[in-house]
């Protein structure tokens, strides 16, 4: 484990840097790999972003101030990257075992670099990209600041989830000051949806169901919906937190029909009651407030059991 | 008008101060009101708060600090109150013509009061409300920090309005740090929708249709939608950002039927759109961004009379 400035040394002494995103990029990965590629080339040093997965279009604003070029790595730095697998391919197979800096938020880190700088308790690794691009003596222009602004707002869904600290809103002020369009960044990452978004939900709202005096709703995902809105992983990305955001609703079930047959439930509950605890009697697992399981049986066989078990907790 | 500094002397000198909230309380007005009521009381000042209109139960968490008082006022201040007609009866009548200090942050303020400390550039009340906390000395504690953080995040969008401004997250950062609970209270003010809204949402994505290559998205609100699923005003607010928030959509288009006849209709327009040149065509008004008109026709009518005109500007 490194310090900041640790890994700020090692950044100062190096060269030829390539910055690798993970796998189905975020927010948080583009937006650090972006902010340290223009940093380092700010500082008149040779750098480039590789990324397993192609980069969707509302991401590519993040690439507007970075150069691009092209060399042979003589450094490997891994930005917001918990673990190799998720590296994806080919970046994984050509630079795996060669990543010489790790700079990461992620709790599960899993240490697989020459040197990692891990801060677990940042809300972003662009939080941490913005201290080390302070330590360098960069000057966080307005294109910078979007990047960090971008991964910061993506990784807290707009300063919501419970990872925000006093240090997120600072980084946030400072980054809005140095010129990150924080609104317009909001807009695109929080107020837009695709057509077969709007679809999905149009679908799934048609099947929300209530059960045990309204504090427990269901809503169902089929493959026929999906085929029918067009709906890719992305649209369907966060559908399972409709129910459980009912008023009243202390347990928010979503039950999706898998492309191989059986059904997923995505459990989610309010305190006191526990998803995981739930999930784990049909050999699923989680956190409290969010779990999920497995069932090979008919729809309505998944629903009724999972009802069943829920109302033994209520 | 007066500084921050003035209105701090003046509060300093008074005791048995009456605080009025707006009528419709929204979170910026009752935050400014507990917030300040608390601090005054800490202040050992007799403080307490009147608000034309009833506290729905969401915001009640804001009154856990306040300590009830009942006695004949001495100063009376108005906090986020933009005009005396907002007051709201029988607020209006019993004190509209008395108030001593009114705090703040509405451009349209009307100057009723008979000193009034206005900064236009604080996203939220709340933020004045701060920073004369902090000028009397006052100790921003939990409760306090929570009804501050209210005010602002209500105001904000959750930090995703153009209002927002690098002091905004400075405050935030400085209440999470006096342990406003701000995730639990996004989660109270953004992410908890009643039956009657799912409803809704449910009713209006099955009306939503397309026009001119996708650019133009139409949502239609009915009496009858609204009587069979028994949504309240509040539970209609904000449904007219749906369409707008479609991806590709440049004008989004909200008909909504009125209790007594005719159509109201809400424009939301992305730049170089302009919502307002529209409905301007049809006697209606507002900013570039949101602006409505009225039709005294058959929802047909009103539709295709607004979609030829919206044809001429795209
Ligand atoms: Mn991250
Ligand atoms: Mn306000």
């Amino acid at each position: 484990m490194m310090t900041r400035n640790e890994a700020a040394d090692f950044l100062r002494g190096a060269d030829h840097i390539l910055i690798l995103s993970h796998q189905y990029p975020d927010g948080d990965t583009l937006g650090s790999a972006t902010a340290l590629c223009r940093g380092l080339q700010k500082m008149g040093k040779h750098a480039m972003i590789r990324c397993s997965d192609s980069i969707v279009p509302k991401y590519q604003y993040l690439f507007s101030g970075v150069k691009e070029e092209e060399f042979t790595p003589e450094s490997i730095v891994a930005v917001d990257i918990a673990d190799l697998q998720l590296i994806g391919e080919p970046n994984r197979s050509l630079y795996g075992d060669k990543i010489d800096l790790c700079i990461d938020h992620h709790p599960s880190n899993s240490d697989y670099a020459k040197r990692t700088c891990l801060d677990a308790k940042s809300a972003a690794t662009c939080e941490i990209i913005f201290d080390l691009l302070n330590l360098l003596g960069v000057e966080i222009d307005s294109v910078i600041a979007d990047s960090l602004y971008t991964g910061i707002t993506t990784d807290t869904g707009c300063f919501k989830y419970i990872n925000v600290t006093p240090a997120t809103y600072r980084i946030a002020a400072d980054l809005v000051e140095k010129g990150a369009d924080g609104h317009r960044i909001n807009r695109v990452m929080f107020d837009t949806k695709s057509r077969a978004r709007i679809g999905m939900e149009r679908c799934v709202m048609d099947t929300i169901r209530y059960f045990y005096d309204n504090r427990v709703a269901v809503i169902k995902i089929t493959n026929e919906m999906i085929k029918s809105t067009g709906a890719t992983e992305g649209d369907i990305e966060g559908l399972a937190s409709i129910p459980r955001a009912i008023e009243g609703v202390m347990i928010g079930v979503t039950i999706r029909e898998k492309s191989d047959g059986g059904y997923k439930i995505s459990l989610r509950a309010q305190p006191p009651q526990n998803a995981s605890e739930i999930c784990a009697v049909f050999g699923g697992g989680g956190h409290a407030g969010a779990a999920g399981c497995t069932f090979n049986t008919s729809m309505e066989e998944a629903e009724s059991q999972m009802l069943a078990e829920i109302g033994k907790h209520l």
